[in-house]
């Protein structure tokens, strides 16, 4: 959560001229992001975001993430817009890094989100899935089965230092979900990190959905799997069942699910579950001295993950069957 | 640079309600301010920006900083102002931390300032000398002579592990200050931390002075040694002379100086440049694992000190004597 590039008043100044945006009244950095700087820009217009990419990203990834933004808002979703300048463009440079303009987006990250903030973001995330579906760009998903398995390699003499015998669970795990991760369930684009601080509301209502920054093309269902971890347990690790169930009937209502897809929820879940228990892992094992990140505990991975592999039948996610 | 302390959507929401300002639309924590948290907010009605004061400041001394702010506004000069309360309470708490809503200042800080920006910080300086001679309370200064002599005494076993030869100068330049720290010149509230950072310009016009959490009673033109310290010298090193005439030619216009205090300019620069060279010593030996704050050089201070000590007459600061 930090400002890694620093972007001076003459530059943000000059920068912005190139818009057609009116002019600069304020420039602050703020403390969000764990992958870019972003600041919070007002000109004599409007409020917008300014982010530069910093070294995670791949700038080749641009593109996909930022043309993806802007076809959503063309298809009506409530998500920041890339703002172009006065030639057009939309992707960037400053200070040496690839840089966007993005409309601001009002609203609200919530802590602990209710029964009905999960119906409403699965039905903005099914509109979000069914208004994707013509963009023309795609990206392949990094963290998935092989990835999963590239991490496993690299975490698992280390693993039990975190818990005793998590590296023997995440070989079994690994192994499950390699050979039973479903092939043929529906397939789109996926926000693939759907987490609380990504979903804006104000006054109740859900007003958009942010950070792109991990979208991809995989199975659709696994994205509804992604936010039941995020969103449906509490902070003591229990499964709250009317959050899923809310969050799924919201999710049908908009995009109805198909029997195989209900059928795969439990692994679908599984496999988020040690996707995100992954990645927290190894930023764990490799902490690097002086980051300005506050890293996430990978232990409450481990619980929902247990969790799922004790689910018998999709009834227990609170779906209709 | 960081936020110390986190603020959930529902307790901000919550604490905006005791207000008259509207409905929170945004909120988020910004990348400013060494000492405490800051958020910027904008509510249905305005934007603002919302400060928690963190364990370095002493809560005693915020019906200071935020009386003065608030004096400062009504006598008509630009700074951010204090918002009250619908019961007319400016200092709050939230989250158990003190707590105060300030109006939103527009403007930039400018990292290169030229000779025109040091003209304008002057006159507006002075101006703000002025404006605060009524008010009613007064702080007395942690940092001046007896404050460094703890720093001095707490740095000086190690003082050469920064620069070698920097203990012997630590002492020599202590006796000398106390010994010829002048008492007899006129006094009042200085704002004491002047620098670029903290002063915003908007189209080349100074918009505001910020950040008066080290505002003190002291010697008023200490205030603009601070300043010559902060705005006079190049990156390289150089002082840059232009400078520092046009910083006190504008200072003088709106409140000319005696002469007494234009022999003491030398002396006076000597202790602020001391002062700033022992707090950022005393930060870099101390330095705390895994602090969010980027420590500032005190090298760049053993120069500037060296510069002053070689003065031989105020026209070597562009005064007219």
């Amino acid at each position: 959560m930090a400002v890694y590039t620093h972007v001076s008043a003459d530059e943000i100044s000059k920068f912005i001229e190139s818009y057609d945006e009116g002019e600069v009244i304020s420039f602050k950095g703020i403390a969000e992001g764990v992958e870019n700087s972003n600041y919070i820009l007002q000109t004599s217009k409007a409020s917008y975001i300014l982010t530069l990419y910093e070294k995670r990203v791949n700038p080749d990834d641009l593109p996909f993430f930022l043309g993806l933004m802007d076809h959503l808002v063309h298809k009506g979703i409530n998500c920041a817009a890339p703002v172009r300048d006065g030639q057009g463009i939309i992707l960037k440079n400053l200070c040496g890094r690839p840089a966007a303009l993005i409309s601001f987006l009002p609203g609200l990250s919530i802590n602990r989100p209710g029964p009905d903030h999960c119906f409403q973001l699965g039905q903005e995330m099914a509109r979000m899935h069914r208004a994707a579906s013509d963009f023309e760009l795609g990206r392949k998903n990094a963290l998935s089965v092989s990835g999963w398995k590239d991490l496993v390699n690299n975490c698992e003499n280390r693993a039990d230092e975190v818990s005793p015998g998590l590296s023997e669970l995440l070989h079994s795990e690994m192994d499950f979900l390699a050979a039973n991760w479903p092939q043929n369930l529906p397939e789109g684009i996926i926000h693939a990190d759907l987490f609380p601080d990504n979903v804006f509301f104000m006054g109740g209502e859900l007003s958009g959905l942010i950070d792109y920054y991990f979208a991809c093309n995989d199975i659709l269902a696994y994205d509804v799997a992604i936010c039941i971890n995020a969103w449906c347990f509490e902070k003591d690790g229990a499964f709250n069942v009317t959050k899923a169930s809310r969050l799924l009937r919201g999710y049908s209502r908009e995009r109805p699910m198909s029997e195989p897809e209900i059928m795969a929820m439990s692994i679908l879940c599984r496999g988020a579950a040690f996707r995100f228990l992954l990645s927290r892992l190894y930023d764990w094992l490799n902490q690097v001295d002086g980051a300005l990140v506050q890293l996430k505990e990978p232990a409450e991975y481990i619980t929902k993950l247990k969790f799922h592999r004790a689910v018998k039948s999709p009834s227990e996610y609170g779906m209709d069957i």
